[in-house]
């Protein structure tokens, strides 16, 4: 369950709740709400966690919570040892007693052996990062310190040749290519050097190429930054390459947002060139805010960043580079290049003067550099392990496959998962419902809320949960529908068909009751259709069955958020046992990082957008009868989701 | 003699004085006072052939005259058949009478034999470019059509990819380079060509590039431009790359000119990055106007003009280039580079959209890319013969070798050769005395200038037309001093030293005599001196003498107006026959073309650069020892210069 805490653990505090002992280990200053919800303990949370409906009372027996007493308690119950569950941070082990109305915990509690399984998946998907493939260092760009003899009557060579000479000798670096910036400084810098020089030098497909000089040894200061380019967020790391070592990170809202919130509409936008302009350089303007933070953070001076590699998908890239992205959604959908020329930063108005950019090859208009990134950093390509990579959005994007061979395929999963289509779907930002319970008995919600704000709407993994807990509730039945008859629940007759009250209106942070429709469950149904018909459509390709699969890889940021046993419920992911499953987070990210790292790492990512075979799913005609068949919670063959079967025989 | 003639010839009318019988051949529409003189005919022409002094009138015999009458002509005089020899066009063989005044022809007229070697000497140099070395064709870029398979369902490749494919397979061409800006095109170009495209392409050190791509079949439209960066006048050639052949040529000054006339004062200019860049655009702007007239006049689009050549001196390189040439100057005097990379024309604001611009190598600070230009094209790192080239001017750059060796110097022989430190000395433009000659008897000059315009002063060939005529004249004595004693010259005691009056205040195109003192003469033989003194030097280091020379090649629009005959009389060329000097014309402007078309010719102009062996003629101690041995008209030591002793006797 609570696997929705994208923080990293060092310790591991351990809550209580009495009287039933029910124990959930949680990152330290985990919200103690959260750690309720995770442990299926029935706290009442109507308002998201916001503070403001005093419903999550609890009173801690031993050890303390960090909490932040508001004015839904008295000053006797403060005195008593009262907190609010949604305003306390746990900061060590910590035992906690319910109230009365909360003792009737949900009889689909976990057993010990998944929560346990739970808790292990939740720190290796946060440590990920510590299992990355090894490789030697040997970054993008190196830097090498020269010291030439100067010239003389009687050795009086050119300084270009004199500096090409003693770099060969030096460093064995043959024939250099050196740019007409760079060699209109090269006297100056040669002189005030004193004849002692650091060069950066980049090695591409067409030799080695001097990419800036500076005066005197500077090799220490070398640092390169790697890129996701995400059609929502852009992140980056600042990457010193001397030590092969991340210094800081940040991200933000790719700017283009505002010209439209999809890549489809971005591809219209961008039918007039000055608009594609527009687009590149908002990107590149996105990426230039980034870079400000990090060298603030770090200290690190702009002039010493020589490397920059963008990792994303198809259109985010054609977009960063200025290519035209039209034919991408035009058939039969071939973007420009599949594999990207170097360029500098320059080109790209981002402000690193003389850096190469370096963005990662894509296997088609529909995987992207970002999937090769992630199968990259996930080590797919030369495990023996079958495994599943799953990358979910508004496209689905999924590989499968080990070291001998690998298969892409890409689905377009609609927006519900990233909260769109849906009646009061919101992206995962503050006030969004991400974590959702629903009473097997009363039908009542139980919600937090991102940033715990009053309720705003719904996003993805909210959708998921509400619609995993309210068919464990049998208030929605295998086909989608809500079950009117439920004279306990909050089921009621919206505008146009059955909708389901989330949050009241006097909850919500809104003016209106939040709710879930039948068109809302209709439309993530088609989405988790598509994506579970995709794997199902790469299975069968290659005569393999879902219980074949050893692992299952998921990245991008909404997997960090995404509750795998209620993706399983609902037949979005296959029911595998939980063991199987890994986050891997930022796979992209951590594959441009290794791209900037390490040769290796970039011909193995090389050899993995040639080797990845692209099956279309247009083109196979059982994709429709495996979404047809998918078009129900789970599945219509609930043989393929025998644990899912088995919890609601418990159930029942 | 007649030197004098840059146009080609395709028939040689023949020009008969009476009564004598002195016979010139010339080319067609040539001046009949030029040919006089040529013919040594003492034609007076104290105006410079501009019309005003009338006393060139002769009669024409046999055949026509195309005779401009002016007013000096009485009616009568016109229907005797005379006309102006000035302002007469000699159209085919004619027969022409001199006045009774003209008649007492110069004893020093040459033999019928020299006569006929000149002649043959002026076909030759001017039919030069007829000589130049053979070659494949294969220029520095090419165009290839390619046809695409239209992208489908079933080979959805992306657009590089598919186009790189297809160039591999119908072309043969490897792995080919994409910069940024035409990747940006490239989906629309395929699309537009309907999947036919042409594109150039450039091989280079680093593998193939591709530098522009059309859609549709445009091999036929392959042009090029070879241009010779003068300090002085800019050159440019149009050749049609498929063909191997030029289409058009244009000249102009070189307008960094306002900001400094010689390459020193321009270096001193560029020590701003602000004026340097100023001095860069100058020169780019210069070509623009050069490329508007060539694509004017034959048609051409810029945007098919797909490579442009540079040859120039290693200072007006790095202007072109944008580089620093601040250390060309200071001791130990090293350029930024001796080979430089190729560039866009786009980013020297060169008007040639995508155009790759390569410039020739140099071999040192004061051994340029014009000079390795020039050897190219005269084949002499081919040759089995011991040649000499010499290109003149302020600085007087000179190679002796053969295919086995070869051997550079330059020395500064100051600016006389260019008008320069001379009283009356101007550049060779319009008005300008070119040709000169004395009366052996009464020291009266005949003249004749640029244009024919009334003079304004006296050009370099001028100069040594005039030393050498009052040397031979015995006005000026073998110290260059003048013979005050002369009582029928026109020498007289001027402001600080003695003069000859060239031209009289009433000829002359000023309000005053036109002069040359004994200062100019002064620096006319430093000038020559340093020039033989560095040929001997260069003779010197390998142990040979000027006897040894079979081949003198002259270069450089100085040596199209230079009477080699009167260049051996001063001491500035060796004396040799006269059959072993050939003219070569813009040699540098004739190797840029070679380069431009085939890659064997700039392989061999890569290793001319390389094997070149520079001798710095200030680390040489005799150097300073012939350079004052040569400080005498024609050289201290007159067993040098046996025919020209041989013509002094014949003369007393």
């Amino acid at each position: 369950m609570a696997s929705c805490y994208p923080r990293r653990l060092t310790l591991t505090p351990k809550v209580s709740f009495l009287p039933d002992n029910i124990e959930v280990e949680v990152p330290p200053g985990e919200n103690l709400l959260r750690a309720a919800l995770a442990g299926d303990v029935a706290l009442n949370a109507a308002c998201g966690g916001s503070g403001t409906c005093g419903k999550c009372k609890v009173r801690v027996q031993r050890g303390t919570a960090a909490a932040n007493p508001g004015p839904q308690l008295t000053e006797e119950e403060i005195a008593e040892g009262y907190v609010l569950a949604c305003a306390s941070g746990v900061t060590g082990d910590i035992d906690v007693e319910l109230p009365a109305e909360a003792l009737r915990v949900a009889a689909g509690r976990p057993s010990e052996r998944v929560q346990k399984v739970l808790q292990d998946q939740l720190l290796s998907g946060r440590s990920f990062e510590d299992r990355l493939p090894t490789f030697t260092l040997d970054p993008l760009t190196r830097k090498c310190r020269v010291s030439l003899p100067p010239p003389s009557l009687e050795d009086g060579e050119a300084d270009l040749e004199r500096f090409r000479r003693e770099l060969a000798r030096e460093h064995s670096v043959g024939e250099v290519a050196i740019d007409l910036p760079l060699l209109r400084t090269l006297a100056g810098t040669l002189r005030a050097g004193d004849w002692t020089v650091t060069a950066s030098l980049f090695e591409g497909h067409e030799g080695v190429r001097l990419i800036n000089l500076e005066p005197g040894d500077t090799t220490q200061a070398h640092y390169g930054v790697a890129v996701d380019v995400g059609t929502t967020t852009v992140v980056a790391e600042l990457v010193d390459l001397s030590a092969g070592k991340v210094l800081a990170s940040a991200s933000d809202y790719n700017s283009q947002i505002r010209l439209g919130d999809d890549v489809i509409s971005r591809i219209v936008y961008a039918r007039k060139p000055e608009q594609l302009a527009e687009l590149q350089s908002m990107v590149a303007k996105t990426i230039n805010g980034l870079l400000r933070r990090l060298c603030q953070e770090t200290g690190v001076g702009r002039q010493t960043i020589s490397a920059m590699v963008a990792a994303g998908n198809t259109t985010m890239i054609h977009f960063l580079l200025g290519l035209p992205p039209r034919y991408i959604r035009e058939e039969p959908y071939v973007p420009t290049a599949d594999a990207f020329p170097s360029v500098s930063a320059d080109e790209l108005g981002i402000e690193l003067p003389g850096a190469v950019v370096q963005c990662y090859p894509c296997v088609g208009s529909y995987v992207g550099g970002d999937i090769v990134a992630g199968i990259l950093a996930t080590g797919i390509s030369t495990a023996s392990e079958l495994t599943l990579f799953i990358d979910m959005g508004t496209n689905g994007e999924m590989v499968l496959g080990n070291a001998d061979w690998m298969l892409a395929a890409a689905c377009s999963a609609g927006p519900a998962f990233e909260g769109g289509g849906v009646k009061h779907g919101m992206r995962a930002t503050e006030g969004a419902i991400e974590l959702v319970r629903v009473d097997r008995q009363t039908a009542e919600p139980r919600i937090i809320t991102i940033g715990q704000q009053p309720p705003l709407g719904i996003c993805g993994s909210g959708l998921i949960d509400a619609a995993a807990e309210l068919f464990l509730a049998r208030v929605v039945d295998p086909r989608g529908k809500l079950d009117e008859k439920r004279s306990d629940s909050r089921v009621r007759r919206g505008e146009n068909c059955l909708e389901y009250v989330l949050a009241k209106e006097e909850d919500s942070g809104l003016s209106v009751d939040l709710v879930l429709t039948e068109v809302d469950i209709d439309n993530l149904v088609r989405a988790k259709g598509a994506v579970y018909a995709g794997m199902a459509t790469l299975l069968d390709s290659v005569d393999l069955d879902v219980s074949q699969i050893d692992r299952v890889m998921i990245a991008g940021a909404f997997g960090n958020y995404l509750e795998i046993d209620k993706a399983i419920v609902i037949g979005l992911l296959p029911d595998l046992p939980a063991e199987r499953f890994t986050f891997v987070g930022n796979s992209s990210l951590l594959g441009a990082r290794l791209w900037l790292l390490a040769g290796e790492m970039r011909e193995r990512a090389v050899e993995i957008a040639h080797r990845m075979t692209y099956l279309d799913l247009s083109t196979v005609s059982q994709y429709m009868d495996k979404y047809m068949s998918a078009l129900f919670l789970p599945h219509t063959d609930m043989g393929l989701f025998p644990r899912v079967q088995e919890k609601m025989a418990a159930l029942s």
